[in-house]
């Protein structure tokens, strides 16, 4: 099929500089901070999305340069599918990280919850709500075990 | 900044054939059912995903060829930028819809809640899981209006 390209609209500054001292997940180290730099031509865009509480970041696994179906999952140690788990080893590898947002100035984001690699390209944001993204009874699948 | 470029992982089936029939989130109308084709490659990257009740989607808006920064909202009739709603129309199309799985059979995935055109292309699949993924005490911004 026909490739999709996609132009960072911004990046993503963290504190982490390497692969090793990322957090799993964002949400379990909050007291970590990144913020956001959306470049300038869009900074109109983030108009309205100040009262937010949270926000869906999307973002390019830029130092990922491969992947296997199959992976071995780094807390349980089992073999699972790619599609089954959040590894950034994916067949296209596109980072989705829910943060808090903290403030936000002129073209500026500031968040809580970093866990990506600081100079990450962002490719979109979404407005985290609880109307459509909040399953509080999803079934976590083989995560229960 | 370099352009990222991403080769779609398989094709969403739905009900839709145009933009004026589709859900406005598939959540809201679930008794709706969809059907997601992996291409034969993938395949085994579904391995694990079966125990999950909820999975994201991550596709192309395929048909949004332009956008605005500031875009009135549907339901509220409200100036928005476009990191502040859910619009199809965004600098990078990507698209986010949580989905309930309901069967898996080799490479195709059953679920209901589609709110996407048929044949649009899907970048990726993720596991929805409660410890990283919901926020009941989300504030949810301007949609409270």
């Amino acid at each position: 099929m026909e490739k999709v390209s996609f132009e960072p609209i911004g990046l993503i500054h963290t504190p982490f500089t390497g692969e090793k001292k990322l957090p799993r997940q964002g949400r379990f180290e909050p007291e970590k901070k990144g913020w956001v730099e959306v470049f300038p031509e869009f900074e109109k865009g983030l108009s309205g999305l100040e009262g937010f509480s949270h926000a869906y970041l999307i973002f390019h696994f830029h130092r990922s340069k491969d992947y296997e179906l199959i992976q071995v999952t780094p807390r349980h140690h089992v073999e699972k599918g790619v599609f089954a788990i959040r590894s950034p080893r994916r067949p296209n590898p596109i980072g989705l990280t829910i943060v808090k947002l903290e403030k936000i100035e002129n073209n500026r984001i500031y968040f809580s919850g970093p866990d990506m690699i600081d100079g990450t390209p962002l490719l979109d944001i979404k407005p985290y709500t609880t109307e459509i993204d909040c399953y509080p009874d999803a079934d976590n699948g083989w995560l229960k075990m």
